[in-house]
This record gives C-alpha cells, structure tokens and sequence, in this order.
C-alpha cells in the first residue's frame, strides 16, 4: 500500500535507458535555471528602500546610486559566470571550478557556501512568495507558516522526485507569465507617466543628505543587501550538462538572455518605485504597492500577485536543480554520506531532494518566514562562492593558456576582485545583521566534511582485502546459542536449524521467578529434545542483561577459530495488527545483538497461519 | 547514556525478594485510594450548581435536594464496596466479581467500561486541578494544556514508574493537607454565619419553580453530574492486596474512613455555595470563589487553592493504583497484549502506567482539557459498573451461602437497583450531552479484546508441541545466499562463516548499472574466492526487488527438506554517527527479509576498529 502511494505521488520508477532523455531545450532550461534570479524581483529592490528609508536619515535619493552600482555588478558576474560554463561543461560550477584549479580548502568553501545558499534559497523564496499572496488576500495572514510548509514538502518536493523534465514542464508558464507580467507593470508605468506628462522622478524620491561615514555605511548595508538579487545568475554554470547540445552554446546563450530579462525588470520596478515614492508598508510588498498604485485593485493587480507568488515558489525548485548534483558531487568525492550520489526510481538524486527539504524547513521554521533576517546570511554565503570560483577560473585560464587566454583570465580577474569587494562590504556592512553566522557555519560545515572524508578514507584501508585467496573454512567449531522463551513449535523449529548447521548447541532460559525456573526445567526434562538447557535467574526481571552476560561468558571459553551464533526464534504473525499483541523481544534482541555484540545473529522466522 | 538517564528518573532496578514489602498501613492506603473520591469535592458540587442556574428556569432551590440525594447514596454504595473488599481479597474488584459470577460478557463490559473510567478520571482531575491553580494565578490561564501534559508524563508517570511505597510517601501529606483546608474553610464558614447571626440560608439560594416535566428533567440533569462526586468510592476494594495484613478488615475500615469524609466535606462545601448563593463564572471555580468569599485573597485562600490542586493531580493517580493492575488481570486472561502483565525494574506494570498516560494525553488534547464535557461519559462508565458489580456480588453470595448470607445479598441487591436506577437516570438525563458515546465505546472495546483473545487462542494451538521427540537434522541441505556489494574485508568475513555451515554457498550482487556489473565480474574472478557469484542487473535501480525475485527461485528450485540462509554482510561503525554515513541496506534488507519471506536471516558483523 506505502508503495501504490508512492507510485501514485511520483510516477512509475524509470528505466536507466530513459536516463538520455533529460535534456532541456533553451526556452525550457531558462524557464528553470533562471527563476531563482529573475524572482529576486520579487523582494531585492525592496530590500534597498527599506534600508534608505530609516526613520533618522534621508537617504531616499541614494537609491538610484545603489541600483545602478547593482547593474553594473549584474553585467560583470554574467559575463563571468558565461566563462565558467564554458570551463566545465560536466557541471557542478563553483565546486567543480574550486576543486580542479584551487584544491580542497577552497572547494569545500565553496561547497559550503552554496550548501548555505541553496538551502536559504528555499527558505527565502518561499517566505517571500508567501508574502506575495498575502498581500493580495490579507485573510491568509495566519495562515503563513501552513502555506509555507505545504508548498515546501506538498508542491517542490514532490515535482523534483517526479524527476527533471516533468518539472520542468510545470515551470515554463509561470516564468514566462511572470516575466510578462512585470514587463507589463514597468512598461505601462512608463507610458503612464510620459502620457500625464508627470516629472520622471518626484523631488521626494531624490532627497538625501550629504554623505558622511553613518550614511555612507548605510548606502552601503542598501547595497548589501540589494545584492540579494543577484543570486542565481551561477544557477546555469551548474547545469550545463543538462542543455541539449551544443551543451556550453546553449548554456551560454541562456545565461545572456536570463542577465537582460533581469537587469530590465530589476532596473525597471526600482525606477518605478522611486517614481512613485513608495515607502515600506507591514503586511505589503512594495510590488504589491506598485501594481496596486499602478493598475487599482483589479484583474491585473491579482494576475501580477499571483504570478509573482508562483516565480518565487518556483524560484526554490532552482535550488532543487542545483543542490542534489552538488551533493551526489560531494558524496562522490567522500565529504557526504554516498547514499546522496544515489539515482532513485525516477532517475533523480532523491536522498539530496528530501535532505534539502528538511533543511529549509528548518530555516522557515526558526525564522517564521521572515525574510529579512535570513537576506545578509544569503548574499554574502552567494558572493563567497562568486569570488572563490572566479579566482579558480583565472587559475584555470592560465593553466591551459589556449589563444584568447588572457583576456578571458583578465575578465575573471576582474570578476574576482569586484566580488571580492562586494564580500568585504557585505561583511562590514551587516556584520551584526546576522553575518557573523557565515564565520560559525562554513568552518563548521566543512569540519563535518573533513570527518566524514576522514571516516570513508578509515573505512576503505580496514575494508580493502589483502590477499586474493580462496575462502576456506577456518578450522573452527560453531557454537550456537539459542535463546528460548517456552517449549513451542517456533523453539522446535529453530533448534532443528541450529542441529543443522551444528553439533554444540545450548539453549538458553531467562527466567525472571524461581517457580517459571524450575517449571521450564521440568518441561524440558519431559520434552526431551537432546539439546542442553542452560537456565539463567533474573531477579531483576531483566532478560537481555543476563543472556548478554552469558554469552560472554561463552565468549571467554572459546576457541580463537570458533564462532559464535545467536539464534533467535520468531514467529510471523498473520495480520499486521497481531504484532502489537507480543512484545518486540526478539526483534530489539537480534538489533541489539547485532549492534553491541561480536557474534553472528540469525533469526529462523515461523509463520503463523491464522 | 540512555540506561543511565532512565536509572536517574525511575531509580535502580529492585529485586524479586523487595516484592513483599511493598505494603501499606491504613492512613497511607488511604491518602493514595481516596484521592479520586474526596478531590471530587474541587468540582462535583460545582456540576449541580451549574446545571441549575440555566437562565430560562429558577431551581437553585433544588440544589439541596439534589445534595441529600448524593449523600444517600454515597452511604449505600460505601457499604456495597466494604463487601466486595471482603469478597475478593485478591483485588480486581468489579472485574473479578462480575469475572468469578457473572461470567465473560458481564466481565467484558466491565473491564470497558473501568477502561474508560480510569483513563477519564486522569484527564478530568489534572484538567481540574490546573483550573484550580488558574483560579488563583488567572496569568497561567494560556498555558493550560502545557500544564496538564506536564503533570501527566513529567510527574504522575514517572512517580508511578519508580513504584508504589516511593508513591505513596509521595500522596500522604498532599491528601491530609487538602482535607484539613477543605474542613477548615467548611468549619470557618459555619462559624462566621453563626456568630455574625446571619440567616443560615438566603432566600434566594431557596427560590425554585414548581416541579414540572422540563423541571424535573433538569433536577435529574444535576443529580446525575453530581454522581460525579462519587467516582472513586470503589478504588479501594480494587486494591485490597496492597494493604497490611488483615487485608480484608483494613481496606473495609479505610472505607468507611473515607467515605465519612467525603460526605462531611460534599455537605459542607453545597452548603457554603448556597449560603454565599455562588454563580458560575469563566476561568474560575466555586472553590475559589467560595476561598475568596470566606477568607479573602490572603494567604488561606493561596492555601486552598494550592491544596486543591495537588489533591486533583494526586486524584489522577488512583487511575494508575487501578488500571495497570486491572490491565495485567486482563492480560493474564488474554483478554489483552500479555507484556502488560510484565513486572518492570521497579516492580510496577510498567507498559500498564505508560499505556495509560497516552489515552489520558488523548483525552485532554482532544477535550482541551474542559472538563464539563468528559464528566457525563465518567459518571455514567463509573455507575455502570458499580451496577454490575452489585449484581455480581448478590450472585456470589448466594452460591456462598455462609451465615448471613442473606442480609449481604439483600444489602448488595438494594445496591444493584439503586445504581440500575442511577445508569438509567445518567442515560435519559444526559443522553444528548455525550452519553450516547459509551454505546459506541464499550461494545467496540468488547470487540477488541474478543479479538485478542482470539488471536492468542489461535496461536496457542498453533505452537503447541505435538510430541516429545528429540530433534534431529532435517535431512536436507542449507543453500546459503550472500547479496554482496563489493569485494571487501567484510565480504571475505561473511563468506568464511557460509563456508563453515554449508557447501553450497552463492554470492548475490545487484548492478544498476551495466558497467558496475561487468567491473564486479572482473573483480571476483580476480579474487577468485571459490565462491560462486550470480549478477543480477536492475535497469530500475532497485536493489530490494531483484534479489527477493532471486531468493523466490532459489526457493522454488529447492528441495523439501532444504533450508535457505541468507547471510548479510553488514559493518558495525566505530562511532554511532558514523552510521548516519551509510545507508541502512543491511539493516533494511534484514528486517524486509524476516518480515517477508520464509529464510532465515543471519547477519555475519564486522567491526570496524576506527
């Protein structure tokens, strides 16, 4: 039954043929790879007005400054980023980049940060979406965290473990209906005012006072945090294996056309906003403002909310296509558990897709969808990664040195050093809004992956066979161990096996009162089965206490060659519900015995058949 | 780490021989089996009142007839359970007598119906006496439910977990101190209206409308929630056994003991009520507002209120002197699951007090711990089984016939029409208010232990020995199967051991793909362990489904008399969190195996050193 709804929730397992298939058109690979980055609409040019509308200072007028200094940061990581798709055409982007021309230090940085971005993706392009719709339908106010968690493990979830292609049918119209929908708002914004003939900018939207050091920090914190919009401009360089071929053209193309949908909406809204001095408002976005101010509550003030809701809910699923293949990358190279490099029944790294779900459940959990706290955690961990991989790629040029080698290693340079910048001031900038934590978390992450590489590499020396010989027998004996709860059927069963496979067996009887004792000595006595019964006392009624002792005391006496094996007797009940009528002993025993003791453990099962 | 915590909560295991001295004098059994009775006083007479102060009808007048009809029967049902102590010395109370007289369904529907009872009276007295502590602290009023689920498991359960004297040490100031409050504040307020010359009852506590149909309906109403008041008077001829010797003479002394008190307090306390001519009000108890009117807000108030609600918490744990014990007898009967009847570490049913404490916490969560709605389902169960009881006992005593067996049967049989008459009022009365439930409930739990009961019948026939012959060897051969996953130590050790307890041993590896299925071939015969190996391919990268399709040929191919092993090759981690490492395969695949299929299963471990 577990399996008919598994089967149901995510389709029939797929064939390791179908495997070819997965690959992605240019429309249909933007619509996917690109939503994280173009959804950012949907929260970055608020988070800069926010920061320039503090109550104690007028510093409306420097947004305009500080989304123009994003632009051009916008152009320069594009460019940057098309250089790494063309680097490593197997995918894995800044990790692959890191570890090929960097080493393991800077890898696991990377693969740090990203492991913090990803997850934090999710967390905050759900929480904003979330908001989204919120603001639309006031009603859903309390109902938030529900939202959250159902589009978390009810919706993304479920589509990624349906497998790539599938999801990427489900993401092709919303991206372009929210694409369309915000180029709509910023074109009829712009023909409004030219049409009443408004000034462009309003004199409120362009004061500001002189800078000095306490302005200039907050220009800077605006900026920092506008920089959130520019995660998931690296989400193509990490997909490129998916393009279909020409694989690197096609990725390239994509990222080209993602960076001006991006930089015409981005530099559009924040034109708007300013045109319209829109101020920050509890319970609102300020897109909602703007589609509001712009076209009234009506048909297309909901249609923008609800695409807008969608692209961001979507914007998550980049992380879904992102953080599984780092993951199996990692487990690959011995820094995760394997099992995350596993393909499951859809051909999908379905343990990764459940470990990033968890997390960012946890994150939406602890910061009750709050979106604003986990911003300066995500754009520094994004530009971490941004800076590290650049400076691989510079590496990496200058190791191959083809023709044209230097420009596109004075490109990366460049790259480098401005995200480099971008980090310091982001460190400095939000330092105490929560960037700290990036100081705690990456050395700590990449602590847990230096144990469990060091874990793998322990297992594999004591795993290797050092000999290539044919297995003999050891010359030893067995001795088996049977412990018994009664003279029944499933008992006679289980020491015909144990006669079987040897000739020194013991059953063994833990009796917990001296009559039950003597009462099972009798029995035995009068049942006569030819095997010797050992009877243990419990005066503390504890079963597993007393055999354990015993069989270290077996232990203790025997050969260096002999084994020792437990047989455990069990019946299989008939009805599943029958199992909750008889205590699990033998099931805990044959789990604890496996887990603490250095004896095989063997169960010889009896069916009930009523 | 586990053991130890569990040592630091519940105490040391005790010894078989520390059994017998676990027994009671007198004031302690009393302080420990009257709880449930005399708490009732916190609020019983509260249930009158508030049904009689409906707005549409005056019969606030009728409270004092309501009161004297409770008192009457309180006397008789006292003297009907001094008989059954004597009766039944071995405890058990109403279930041994319906058991021993009554035969099976009577017994059933009272082991329901007690079932339903005890597990009530923990919600509604933890319920109650947190609304007692609210009353005083109105502060608390929103951490209600915390409150009582932290009673529930972090102290009832656990008290009674460490065992029945620690227990009892633990219940006899708290109940000593309660009734010294309750008769203080009755004493105090008999005192003030004397001295200060008031009248003894206001008119208005008086007034009441002629007794019509729609009346008397609502009297009827009152009386049977004040039955409320009564649950409890049976607890001690359940426990009989637990008191110092003579038994029988000590637990009837202690009756009467109790049920004197409880009618000095219940007459006190409506006697108060109606000369302070209290009303209900919302988050407050009459108890309270009785303290306030009587002492003020000071410290006698605290005193009471305080009192009040350990009393009700310690009421709660009558249940869990009655349940588990009641449990164990059913589950000696089969009746239900026998680890039931287990003696934990402390000597305590242990499985019995945790089964408890889950429904208990099912109730308060689903009622929200508002007790007005439970009390018409608990004094309904608690009269049908006083009925049955009484009726049992006639029976037994006319099969006795010892001197004066008629006065007994005549005095148990005025007690089974009386109770008849209270079911039947409890029913009419309340039918609407949640009684119709226990037709839904009591036959249901019938259906269930019918059920178990049967189960374990089936079973007994099916494992009982037919002869008494010694065993032998089957004849047959043992096939052993090895599903491997690699070429390694672990590997090595697993197939030495299937050398050593059979000849015919095949090595099972799962491929999911076509190249690791090949490089697997290569390897093994470059180990050339002489040990055949068959490689299964699974297109759909299942490793479950081809190897159990594997054992099913295996099985069909084989003779009668063979046995098939499987032997799972597993590696024990150094370091618990190393498992988190590996995917449970080993772990899974075994339990699958026992769970599904007809093999034994051995699990062959290596340890890992580091």
């Amino acid at each position: 039954m577990a399996n008919k709804l598994k089967r149901l929730l995510i389709g029939k397992p797929l064939h390791n043929k179908e495997m070819t298939g997965e690959k992605l058109p240019k429309w249909k690979a933007l619509s996917i790879f690109s939503s994280d980055a173009l959804s950012s609409i949907g929260y970055g040019p608020e988070q800069i007005i926010l920061i320039l509308t503090v109550p104690w200072a007028i510093t409306y007028g420097y947004a305009w400054y500080v989304a123009a200094a994003i632009v051009v940061l916008m152009g320069i990581i594009t460019l940057s980023y098309a250089q790494v798709a063309k680097a490593n055409p197997g995918g894995g982007g800044s990790y692959s980049v890191a570890k090929n021309n960097l080493g393991e230090s800077a890898s696991l940085t990377v693969a740090a940060s990203l492991l913090i971005d990803y997850t934090l993706t999710v967390a905050v392009s759900i929480s904003s979406g979330t908001d989204a719709i919120v603001a639309a339908f006031p009603l859903l106010i309390d109902h938030r965290m529900t939202l959250n968690l159902f589009v978390l493990f009810g919706i993304l979830m479920l589509i990624n473990l349906r497998g790539v292609r599938e999801s990427s049918n489900a993401f092709v119209l919303p991206t372009y209906a929210f694409v369309f929908s915000i180029l709509a708002l910023v074109a009829t914004g712009v023909f409004h005012s030219l049409n009443n003939s408004l000034v462009i900018l309003p004199q409120a939207s362009l004061e500001r006072q002189p800078l000095d050091w306490t302005i200039l920090y907050l220009v800077l914190r605006a900026f920092a945090s506008g920089c959130s919009s520019m995660t998931g401009i690296e989400a193509i360089s990490n997909g490129v294996p998916v393009f279909k071929p020409p694989e690197v053209k096609n990725a390239q193309l994509t990222t080209y056309m993602m960076a001006s949908i991006l930089v015409a909406m981005f530099a559009g809204v924040i034109l708007l906003i300013m045109q319209n001095h829109l101020l920050p408002i509890a319970n609102t976005t300020m897109l909602s403002q703007l589609a509001e101010a712009t076209f009234g509550r009506h048909l297309m003030y909901y249609y923008i909310q609800f695409s807008t809701m969608l692209m961001l809910y979507l914007a998550a699923n980049t992380a879904y296509n992102g953080l599984p293949p780092l993951l199996a990358l990692l487990a690959r190279d011995r820094y995760m558990p394997r099992y995350l490099a596993n393909k499951g029944d859809r051909l999908t790294f379905n343990n990764g897709i459940i470990f990033l779900s968890i997390i960012a459940a946890f994150f939406i959990v602890i910061y009750h969808g709050n979106t604003e706290h986990l911003i300066s955690l995500y754009a520094l961990g994004v530009f971490l990664s941004f800076t590290i991989s650049q400076t691989g790629m510079v590496v990496h040029w200058y190791r191959e040195k083809n023709s044209g080698w230097f420009i596109r290693a004075f490109l990366n340079c460049c790259g480098a050093i401005i995200t480099g910048v971008v980090v310091l001031i982001i460190l400095v900038a939000k330092f105490l809004y929560g960037a700290w934590l990036i100081f705690v978390a990456i050395p700590l992450i990449i602590y847990v992956f230096k144990c469990i590489n060091s874990h793998y590499k322990d297992m594999q020396s004591q795993l290797a066979l050092l000999s290539a010989d044919p297995i003999t027998s050891s010359g030893g004996g067995n001795i088996v161990i049977v412990p018994i709860a009664g003279t029944t059927q499933v008992v006679a069963n289980t020491l015909r096996y144990a006669r079987e496979i040897s000739s020194r067996v013991i059953a063994v009887f833990v009796a917990t009162d001296k009559e039950s004792a003597k009462t099972m000595e009798e029995k035995w006595i009068k049942w006569n089965p030819g095997v010797r019964l050992v009877v243990l006392y419990s005066p503390y009624r504890s079963i597993f206490g007393p055999l354990f002792r015993f069989i270290a005391r077996v232990e203790s006496k025997k050969g260096p060659l002999d084994y020792i094996t437990v047989l455990v007797p069990e019946f299989e009940t008939h009805r599943w519900w029958h199992r909750l009528l008889h205590n699990q002993t033998g099931f805990l025993l044959r789990n604890l015995l496996v887990f603490k003791k250095n004896v095989i453990v063997a169960v010889v099962p009896y069916q009930l058949q009523k």
